[in-house]
């Protein structure tokens, strides 16, 4: 390992000890090293307008930084424990090439800000994700939904056949599911979307760093004013993020949990193509969709991060080395929630559906509501039409598709309003 | 009790079960109990309009319903276990003294309908209350950051001595994150701002309801379009809610460690009015700051509330009892947090600091990063700037004024922007 | 209310703030009360014991406790927010009744002796209810399992129909899984079965206070030795409570699932009486199983509980006044818990297998494991043997059975060893 | 990657789709893979037993396990994503060199019997390591308790100052903290060791497997009886085990911030040697006790494990997909959880006090309560002691050795009962 930035006579080390500190955090920091990388650029060019640097070594700086940018994304650099961190490293390799006009690349900052910058930036991009890929979601959704309005499908409650309902009942559903998660996705990145680069540790510098400039170069919305805050939203800015994953992974789970019913042999109104199941090792007839079973469990994971985040956040203000920990915590929701809502939009092109399982479903009891209905429209009050709609004998095989068509609530299935989810989908763009 | 809304011949009722299905859910009704009464009188205007109800049926409707509110209001009306739920209690009310019109009142509505809108209104007040003092908390702490803005105060990192701090830096800092929790309360209030009225059981029913007249009477700002994704919603929206209230709590309790430091004797930076303290039962001396401490705490309730609706969320789509829990989830959250957020602007008001205690806190060794900066603007590479300054000979007594005057990047003591800031506060009303 | 406490010369009261920290908290020593008191008694005695109450005070003490007990079970002393709290309740009583000899019954205790003891006595309390209703679980399941042994059910993995199983394979998966659980309440009250009274404030007081007579008077295993541990083990003892209950609600909720899905008219495995169905307000076909969905939600409250008391827990050492939301957090998951808890035996008892639509739902899909094991047994690499089963041409209808009586490995449908876990059941008790 | 276990004709497989199924997985499964074969040893003597394998196929079968640890111990053998799992991976090594003789290998069992009994044995190594470095950490803290008992420490409540306290007490606190963390930990190592292998699917199999033998040759205490329950315990075993480090780590969290406020300048009680502290990229005067920061923040990762755990197992009984996700759960929180533990012993040894400091914080007031009690014991009515005691004009500067001596009630600094703790630390060996 190269010597730790902050060492100084006098101070032990303990490998024990220095394993115990740096855990995963090298291997980490690979998820932050290109946003470390621009951030550092921005940074310099700062120093440069306030004439820390000169524009020469501005230059050699910037060379170098998109050198060292090449060489990570061609492998030729690996980060690794050789390194005390991902911050380090940067400037240990300026350092190493430039000498003196390396050892200035740190005036002003502190690997708080690095971090800090790089995780916003990170966040910013996986939140433009989120809202992309529940976009497309929701695209698939209302297509099928126009084009397999009308098909029958049994409405449950509590489990129980409740009424007749449809495909462009259940797609419609998830359209505006995912319009919503799609909005929390692009409200929170603007949120968010705010520069702490120059917030020193946590106290400002006696420098005029040029934040405008920062926030400018790295396209951030606004800046973030008191470099005491900037500390503060450590953690705080994650928490709205995985929020906002977590609305969209609300849905994929109960989504996948109707998936996992549909498909089961009982329900049959689904069939998956055979690239979205497995097999056993030992029961040689299974076909088991565990795509859907893990895209059902990827919420757990961004819950999971959600409680390490909150659990470190009880702390007074100011940096504690216990805010390291977020920085797993935050890749590990964003790895398994994205993961799971990037094979969505395939997943629910490719369902297959058995229109005629779905019509066997179809129950004589499923109607008693419409007549229910249709009675109180008809004058009866509806406490009374209720009543005499709960008599069995009153209930007989009913016309799924007339159902259906004389069900003109707005939003059911005789009057979907599909136009204006769309146009709320489109203003999305 | 009054019979089952939903009682036929041959089921029976089991008293232990029914206790059980109840639990607490009429007596938290109450909080929802006006809300429901303000939707039922829309639906009876949407019934109304389309003919289910005449004219005169509907003003004897809104009366009844508004003399049940005064009744509830004035305590002449109390929910109970008398009645199965909140939402029956209208009705059974309604039936008792309109007979055939009372009986109206349920045409094309469920109680999940009821409780759909009457959770969606709270939501949206209680979102508004949070704004409305998180923007309070900022206005103290934006006022107090101007008025006592020189004022020098240790800066910690780790809770290790770090650098002069000052009193607009503490406070300024606090500003920021209660606009920013402000923004972030009326983002998620505008999210949640869809009327679900009128999604009967998840699937509408044979009737043209007026969907647009009850969302334009009850003051939402969309329609709520897809009557099974407004079941789906269920939780969902409270989870969001929820989470803007988090994101002021976790503020709230990184404050509240810092004035539990603030007030010890160890730091002494702080003293509260006495009617901020209480005492012991058995040491006669204690004087103990017992309101920073439940305010702390109130993050807790809020976190809980979370993982009670998460959990409860794993479901297939379509109404399931399940989601009964996650109306005591909200009124614990919202009940803890309010309480807490209402009682910081005056606290913070309040707050006396001890300038001599926190002059005295001051160390040569927190000029050290100055002296280092300074160097480096000087021309002394940065990492060697630091290596000098990391001397302790080099160490002195500094003039914590002139400190903060230099910290001129942005954001810092020598620049704090407060201007930027108090426009960003005064954009919220 | 009357006069608290610790009330001094000099400390103002302001009526806002003291309903924030009161809160809901004199309501809830409801459930201490009794607790509370009968600790109180064992004080004083402790007290006499040590020289500081005449035998005579002791008995006056007593009588007029045991007289506020009988109030309260009454109801004619109801414990409301005129009090502080509900320890300073009694002692006001005891003052108000007996003058100076009620002066001396807190001699050498603080409230939080007081709320430790009563907590730990109730925990105690409450983890010998999940145990004897995990026991009676258990009891009903195996009774269950002999009874119904060679019913077949079909088995599933990932919902997809697996191989064949039987009620005897369901039934004594519960009975193991309850038997588990009662060992677990069991093993952790015998944990915190340790006496805190007579911590003081957590550093113990200038008197010899006879501790191993209050540990033997309240029928504790052991004496809690420390009186700092004493403070620190708040919340502590609480989570293993919540874990040991959590333990039995994990089994319930899948439980719950599994009759959620098998009421179902998809799978139609089971019929539930009546008296655990409910109706719907507008759909009069309904008749749902919400006691099996508010089952499967209790997890929930329990989960809750433990998170809102680990966010409570990141703490110095000593006591703090967040601790006291440690108290709502464990009446919700034991009230929540033990409701639910409360109903499954007889549920259990109650459940109508509907045998024929299990038998129709197996499929000769469901013998290709038998098949491929049984060419392994007779020689065939398993392997190959898996892959000759795998063709679905060589499926056909099988005698379930058959299949069942054949499955010999211990703890399977031909080999239940239902004799080993009744064993263990046996040394429960 | 190999071809996979289940592969079948007409089985598409999308390598996106295989990327999300294996996730990190086979990584993951490193740290199983020694018990896997452990556990595959046990089966094959087991299949031996029954006539499954010949005496000579179960020899090399032995052999070529034995090989392949060493192979995987000595890095030869790389477990990756050339391997669909590490379950695969060792059947594919012997079917590779021992051809049909490795094809008999999975008679009778399943993947999922592998993981669970790997999980198994996994856990129970884990719970022992927990309570080991439990008892150390009362070890270093009962010989430390007995060395500075007398030393005075200011003690708190609500951070404030409160009345004297000492080494002794402070330091027996967390002895019998450990101690009791050392017995949850063996009592929940007690509960877990039970042998799920042979339990194939969840429904056992048509084979008379010897499960007595491999529970015995395993080492496990008992039999796990139920195929069926086996399954249903995946996951909720691990819960217990992680509730057994949480209340290790929450005491960790607790002392953590006790030595973070000991260490801050304000207080100046302890100092750490360097080799626990860090320093600065930007401030040259920071020495940092990261450490003890990062330990205090590992309960998080035992909580976030939990979280993800129980938000899987919503679920009905049998095997589903979703399950997968555990695994990583329990490296994450007992990999930070016992890193933080296997430091701890040392540190304690190494807290340097620095008494003047302590006795320097000891004030007047802190014998306001000695005071009340020494009248009571005089015989003034304790209520009436207590205001006397308030009198700030009665507090005076006392003798903290002689406050310390007369504490005498058991468990307190003139009673600490050390000898007790002894014996029940000894008892646990």
């Amino acid at each position: 390992m190269s010597p730790l930035l902050w060492q100084k006579p006098g101070v032990k080390v303990d490998a024990r000890i220095q394993a115990f500190l740096a855990g995963e955090d090298v291997v980490l920091d690979r998820e932050f090293f290109l946003f470390d990388i621009q951030a550092s650029r921005a940074h310099a060019e700062g120093l440069q307008r306030i004439g820390i640097l000169g524009a020469d070594e501005l230059e050699r700086l910037c060379a170098e930084m998109e050198e060292l940018a090449d060489d990570f994304r061609a492998g030729r650099f690996v980060l690794d424990d050789r390194h005390e961190d991902g911050h380090s490293a940067i400037e240990a390799r300026l350092v190493e090439r430039l000498g003196d006009t390396g050892k200035k690349i740190h005036t002003g900052r502190s690997r708080n800000d690095q971090v800090l910058v790089a995780t916003r930036l990170w966040l910013k991009e996986k939140l433009s994700e989120v809202a992309a890929l529940s976009r497309e979601c929701a695209e698939v959704a209302l297509a099928r939904a126009e084009v397999e309005q009308g098909v029958p499908l049994p409405g449950y409650t509590h489990l129980q056949r409740a009424v007749v309902s449809s495909l462009g009942m259940w797609w419609s559903a998830w359209a505006e599911g995912f319009i919503d998660n799609a909005v929390r996705a692009a409200q929170t990145r603007e949120w968010v979307d705010a520069n702490p680069l120059g917030s020193a540790a946590g106290y400002g510098v006696n420098l005029p760093l040029d934040r405008d400039h920062t926030t400018a170069a790295l396209g951030f919305g606004r800046l973030q004013v008191s470099a005491t805050y900037a500390q503060l939203s450590r953690g705080k800015f994650e928490m709205a993020a995985i929020e906002a994953l977590c609305s969209a992974l609300l849905d994929v789970r109960r989504l996948a949990w109707d998936l996992s019913l549909f498909t089961s042999a009982e329900y049959g109104f689904v069939q998956l193509p055979s690239q979205y199941t497995t097999g056993s090792s030992i029961m040689p007839n299974k076909r088991n969709p565990d795509v859907i079973e893990l895209m059902r469990a990827s919420y757990a994971a961004a819950a999971a991060a959600r409680t390490e985040i909150e659990q470190l956040l009880s702390l007074p203000s100011g940096y504690h080395r216990d805010l390291q920990f977020s920085k797993g915590a935050i890749f590990h929701a964003f790895g398994r929630g994205l993961g799971a809502l990037a094979l969505l939009p395939d997943l629910l092109r490719n369902l297959e559906w058995q229109p005629a399982r779905m019509r066997d479903a179809l129950e004589p009891s499923m109607y008693a509501t419409d007549l229910a209905v249709s009675l109180a429209r008809d004058g009866m009050p509806f406490r009374e039409a209720y009543r005499e709609a709960a008599d069995p004998a009153r209930w007989a095989e009913g016309d799924p598709e007339r159902s259906l068509d004389d069900r003109v609530s707005p939003g059911a299935a005789g009057a979907l309003r599909l136009d204006s989810l769309k146009q709320r989908l489109e203003a999305l763009r």
